[in-house]
């Protein structure tokens, strides 16, 4: 962990810089995989699931009696949390909801916007030593209030063939149609081409290692479409001298475990707490499971001192952090400065554990400074606004000799001609 | 023209295909471009300006000089024209606005979306015999109105080295910031890698030919965003026997008019009006002074007779068309059913030229079937919405269990540990 103070700002764009990978060197291995599972089906997915998950699966869709197995394995305690955090992602993912009006633009010509389901979604839900069963509600639990008909998931099983039964269990609770195992890059692909089990489908999303994200940026060139490009994860905390340095530490670790491309950053013109967080972050570390993977990240991240709010401000939106803690005194006062962020956690209870699983907000965010451009998954991701127009004869009176000036000005005849054919009936 | 009757269902698929040009067989040509503009800047630019436009340029930009010239030379027919449509485009795209409003997802924990304009902005004009200034409308008017800061234009000048004075007009009038002489995939790779004279965006708008198209989908694999992926421009017509004929032949041309590679289709379950039709468009046709374009658009459009309203909607929908236009008794019953289109025109009076210039709605939009989960350009395409939350001493009472637990279950301890430490002050 470097502690910067005062650096020059000429020096920024080096300091907001990430740690991630470009993904692009990966394109020929991925193609061929995609390649394989677009020609040969399910036979490629079950063949690439047994090279890279040590698996042999005879069918690919989890079973109802999978399900209901899920079902008796997952604790009480469990599910419950699981409903509670269900409950509050749909309640701040309802309120997302589309409601267009009418405009009449010109006497006569009226326009409004509709919202519309995207009909199938895939989620992609990644494998590895934890079950990521809070993902599965991110992406489940919006796609289902959004209307879309087929939330097909698909995950790596384990080396049993079997899925955790957390994700099935959140899968079952949040609507997701259909399951299936498969990870990686023939996941990617089986939901973008469609295999004999597998559904073809028209928005994928979810988070993956760099394999899946270059099989999710390949399939968006032409067959799909993606919620958005994927790095490793970030935190920004921003922290005044009333800031608590245990909690600060404790936001910076929570970063950092989640792998060795993490990165983690606090942002300050108070210089006094530097050395307090400091040690609290190496007090916590010592007592963590996952001590290793976290100094990992620990070491390409960063304490950087700026000389006032204004220095923090600007650099903040420079950075555009996938998470932004602010835990200062006018925390409010900050936030409303926020160009560039994908979540805000304002003030000092607000910890971004509490986004990742169960305040309600989502936790499939923006990194690599793709806040600049990108929204995280909300209601939005899962529908598209179409637009619909009605004019009247009056409307078309009004508004013809418009379009024809316009059409005739842009040497397209047949433009101006569809209005003028129009006006001689009327 | 191909007149198909009564087409099975298994038909359906390749007659829902476009004849779209598969642009990633251009990356390798369009990479070169793009990386000369990233590391020689202007000068790359200027001679890939010679190269392609066949022009000398000694400054990229355009001319507070320029833009003044250009206001002498529209007439004041077009330039009121202009300001009509940018007036309607305004109004609609305005009532387009987000309010979010803050939720209390749990008693303590409130969450909420804030839209923040994406801060600088790219728009492509293209080329090409007649001047698209409809275009610089149709993306600077929701750019300015979303609040963008920079909204940088970059279009190709003719031979003698200057723009043309309607685009000049258009983008002054729209509120654009700075406008550029550079084209095709040297003007992509100026707004994405940003060079001594063009600024570096965000998100990259607008349309262009197979090789804009390839270099906006190289830039967006990892430098920018982008609107959409581009491709012809299509239109289908649903029609029944009370529809003018000649209303759908206009409309059918006017969609062909654009390019040769633009698809037409009627759809209809009335058999009657197929020939009434043909003898329309035939005869238009003749009369058009673009009309070899047009033929050639014709030889891959479609006339299409299925057996009811309900095959014509489900026909539709997988078609998933840039513009529907139904001119049907019934129009608003059948656009109720549109699951997948870009902009529906609906009745007699509403052709799909009035969306493209004046009516307020939006022309840049999803082809190729990506309407099926992708919208056209609107007020959104600007924004970015942020979610923030706060959460109280109480919030984090009543919430922190069901976080503790769901963490660590992930196995994530450090994340458990923000929730824990603090819960310890309170």
């Amino acid at each position: 962990m470097e502690v910067i103070k005062y650096p020059s700002k000429a020096d920024w764009p080096s300091l907001v810089k990430r740690p991630a990978l470009d993904v692009t060197t990966l394109f020929d291995t991925v193609r061929t995989v995609l390649n394989e599972v677009r020609s040969e089906g399910d036979t490629a997915v079950k063949r690439y699931e047994e090279k890279f998950d040590k698996v042999t699966l005879s069918g690919l869709q989890v079973s109802e009696e999978e399900i209901k197995e899920a079902r008796e394995l997952v604790s009480e305690d469990l599910k419950q949390a699981i409903r509670t955090a269900k409950a509050n992602i749909e309640k701040f993912h309802a309120s997302q909801r589309f409601t267009g009006q009418k405009v009449e633009t010109t006497s006569g010509v009226t326009c409004w916007q509709k919202a519309v389901a995207i009909e199938k979604v895939g989620l992609y839900i990644p494998g590895g030593t934890a079950p990521l069963f809070s993902t599965v509600l991110m992406l489940a639990v919006p796609a289902h209030i959004a209307g879309c008909k087929e939330i097909v998931l698909c995950t790596p099983p384990n080396r049993e063939g079997k899925v955790h039964p957390a994700i099935l269990f959140a899968a079952e609770t949040a609507g997701v149609s259909k399951i299936f195992k498969a990870g990686g890059i023939q996941a990617i692909a089986a939901m973008a081409y469609g295999t004999e089990s597998v559904p073809k489908v028209y928005k994928i999303f979810g988070p993956g290692n760099q394999y899946v994200t270059a099989a999710k940026q390949l399939v968006s060139l032409k067959d799909v479409a993606i919620d958005m490009p994927a790095g490793p994860s970030e935190v920004e905390v921003i922290a005044d001298g009333t800031a608590n340095p245990d909690f600060i530490a404790a936001d910076f670790l929570s970063q950092a475990e989640h792998g060795a491309d993490s990165q983690a950053m606090l942002v300050t013109s108070a210089e006094s707490i530097v050395s307090p967080v400091v040690d609290a972050i190496q007090q916590q570390l010592s007592e963590l499971s996952r001590k290793d993977i976290t100094a990992k990240a620990l070491e390409h991240s960063r304490i950087i001192v700026l000389k006032d709010e204004q220095e923090v401000i600007a650099f903040t939106n420079m950075y555009a952090p996938e998470h932004l803690i602010i835990q200062t005194e006018n925390c409010a006062h900050i936030a409303e400065q926020i160009e560039n962020a994908g979540s805000v956690f304002m003030g000092p209870y607000t910890p971004e554990s509490a986004g990742d699983y169960a305040s309600g907000t989502n936790h499939t965010l923006p990194t690599n400074g793709y806040a600049k451009a990108y929204s995280g998954v909300n209601l939005d991701s899962f529908i598209k606004k179409i637009t619909f127009q009605e004019i009247t004869a009056e409307g078309i009176k009004n508004l013809g000799g418009t379009i024809q000036t316009m059409a005739g000005n842009e040497q397209l005849d047949a433009h101006r001609n569809a209005v003028t054919i129009r006006l001689k009936t009327i």
